[in-house]
């Protein structure tokens, strides 16, 4: 059997090699056309490969995936797909990968079949990949937390002193995590002005973004369970790029001492296509040291962090795009399966689709910083535009758009993008 | 039509005085036997009424409810049955309430219905009422909010900044939400003593409970949509007890800057009859005055409290039971309507079954303490228990049961219990 992350392998669908989406990829995710409903598709060049109608022309037949195989085909979410277990998703991959593969004439000279299969991206509509029933936001970088430390506390003791202990995160809101391409209102809200006499209700005037990644639960737990973090890997299905908007205002009034709340539950959006860790295989790196080492049902041995090239894009209303911030998700100072293995150390019972987002992204230069609250460094250094306009924080109209891709041997594995725009608040009807 | 809330209403059905449960209660939940599978009933002195059954016999044909209506009956949760929406809920109530009148034959008189439709309450399994979506764990009693900032903060500025300015809340765990009778494992988790030079993990040595009510709502909205706060009550299905399980030691070494994670996802208890608004109406009472008056959006007239009487009692393992508090839920400085008013105010959707817990609630004497940390006062005063032993937190094999009724003109609309052991840690094997 082929390796399907082999660089050598081509497929007989002409893919440009600046596409996300090679054949080495194969990411999982959930369209809709008018005439098909819900399906589940996997991203090859510009097309999408329809696995209900796969199914249907009877190329998963020989694989031993149990009943619910073709119905889990046509749902509305990957989770009931997920639910099958690591052995189906390695499998269906697999396939597609033969199936794909510019020697294998099984569907590239099935004329019927090929038209029924294979879509065009831009003629179908992406949906959210998967129901979060849970959804949980870290904290893991460690330039990020020493900035925002830096800004709102002691510029000498900018971590706090369990950081360095804990992959530090916090339960958000699961029912408003949007897919890519849906606008976000700007939320109404209480905020304070540090001078003021009291607080005040209206739109919030530092809405941000936060450049993460998220994690996909794709194995379940049992209440009173827990994960091993050797073995913590094994309970993720994959990545997808996430923009975790912040209202800094808001949350900066509300969040003592309970944490973030609707300072970032109005919304957050993903990529549609989820990136599973078994693409991403050959791009394990090494995470950074961590010093004091951590305790034992955190510490692991080898490379489970992942280079991941992270962009950040702002094009106001009708005007140019401007790259305000390049990042790496390598340097994540906890890794995934850190966190996972925390998160479940307590016996909390994971879900297929559980949502886990690192947290925002920063590097250790100016220009690799994942929110507006670094990049203008809390207002007080404007981020310029191509346009000649400048942004501390950002204004109606605006359009943010998050990338990334791994690339290695001549193949690059992407995440597609992520992207939303910012709609004015709700007038204030009471 | 007479009102189900009537107190000269009677049953057929044989009731005791002190029964949670009289004709004028009638509260929701879902139970399972081995011959039945899951069903949706309604809890009526030592029986539960299985509604499918009532719904097969025909009992609420000429109901206008709807093509889901007998389906929605044997479901594993309530949602899909609140998802009706309150004319629904209201019709249902009704009719069990006409069924069950001691002048009513229709279903007094069929003895095969009868033995159909009545089953004993303890020879049936219930189960959690609702899957909740998403949980978010307020903190509105300001009793307890004071409590709480006199022991870790300053007791001369014992209220943060915000509190009378906003339901202070954040999101929590919605996984490990289980019925009353689960019992609950003790974490293990990372704690560090102040005088300890590093954290270490191990098994919470200050487990408490948290005496808490939860709302489930009933009616969704969309993603930028709000809730203002007149109708906020339209929203809200009924009230459960709530046990919000919490291991002191990790939460208050993980709780900077995000807030509460681990200390608190280990599990959280729920009772299984949800009582519905409508059944609480004889109980309305004003709320605290608020100081400052609240911001537009947060104002309301009218009484939006409800006179709950609660109590948590604890009984080591073979051990009697001791009653260590009595509270009232009367007393919140923050409405329901205003949790759920400010909770939407950002645009943050709700979703049929979401599930929002009120917080400790503490009253204003020792003996009405929401928590061991406050009832031992962060463990200086320890709490005697009736076989002669003391608890500063919970100890292995100790049960904890929380109870709670409204009580007037001779009617008692109770909320049975939520009840629970400890079971001793997983052993650490790494």
């Amino acid at each position: 059997m082929i390796n399907p992350n082999d660089p050598s392998l081509h497929s007989w669908i002409d893919i440009a090699p600046e596409s996300d989406f090679p054949i080495q990829n194969l990411p999982f995710g959930v369209f809709e056309t008018a005439e098909r409903g819900p399906r589940l598709g996997v991203a090859i060049g510009e097309y999408v490969l329809d696995l209900y109608a796969v199914a249907q022309f009877g190329y998963f037949e020989d694989l031993e995936l149990g009943k619910k195989m073709p119905k889990v085909f046509r749902r509305r979410s990957l989770n009931q797909f997920i639910a099958l277990g690591r052995p189906a998703w390695r499998a269906v991959r697999q396939r597609v990968s033969e199936l794909l593969r510019h020697d294998n004439p099984a569907l590239r000279d099935q004329q019927e079949a090929m038209r029924e299969c294979l879509l065009r991206q831009d003629e179908v509509q992406m949906l959210r990949p998967v129901k979060p029933h849970n959804y949980t936001d870290f904290y893991s970088s460690i330039e990020h937390a020493t900035n925002v430390g830096t800004m709102f506390r002691d510029p000498n003791n900018a971590l706090l002193p369990n950081w360095r202990h804990i992959p530090i995160g916090y339960h958000g809101r699961a029912s408003s995590i949007v897919v890519s391409g849906t606008d976000l209102r700007r939320p109404n809200g209480q905020r304070k002005a540090p001078d003021a006499t009291a607080p005040t209700f209206g739109p919030s005037q530092q809405l941000d973004f936060e450049l993460e990644m998220a994690f996909v639960v794709g194995r379940p737990t049992q209440l009173g369970d827990t994960v091993p973090v050797q073995n913590a890997e094994d309970y993720i299905f994959g990545l997808m790029l996430f923009n975790d908007w912040s209202a800094r205002d808001i949350q900066s009034w509300e969040y003592v001492p309970l944490g973030p709340f609707l300072g970032k539950s109005f919304g957050s959006s993903v990529s549609p296509w989820v990136v599973t860790l078994d693409a991403l295989e050959p791009f394990r790196i090494p995470g950074p040291v961590q010093e004091p080492e951590p305790l034992l049902y955190l510490r692991q041995t080898g490379e489970h962090n992942f280079d991941i090239n992270l962009e950040v894009a702002i094009a106001p209303e009708g005007g140019p795009e401007t790259a305000v911030s390049h990042a790496n998700f390598g340097l994540m100072y906890w890794s995934m399966a850190q966190q996972l293995a925390h998160h479940a150390s307590n016996g909390c019972n994971q879900q297929v689709g559980d949502l886990y987002a690192s947290g925002t992204i920063s590097g250790t230069t100016p220009d690799s910083l994942g929110s507006m609250l670094e990049l203008s460094w809390r207002g007080t250094r404007p981020v310029p535009l191509a346009d000649g306009s400048e942004r501390k924080f950002l204004q109606d109209g605006d359009r943010v758009t998050m990338r990334g891709f791994a690339q290695k041997d001549g193949v690059r594995i992407g995440f597609g993008e992520v992207t939303g725009k910012v709609l004015p608040a709700n007038s204030l009807s009471l």
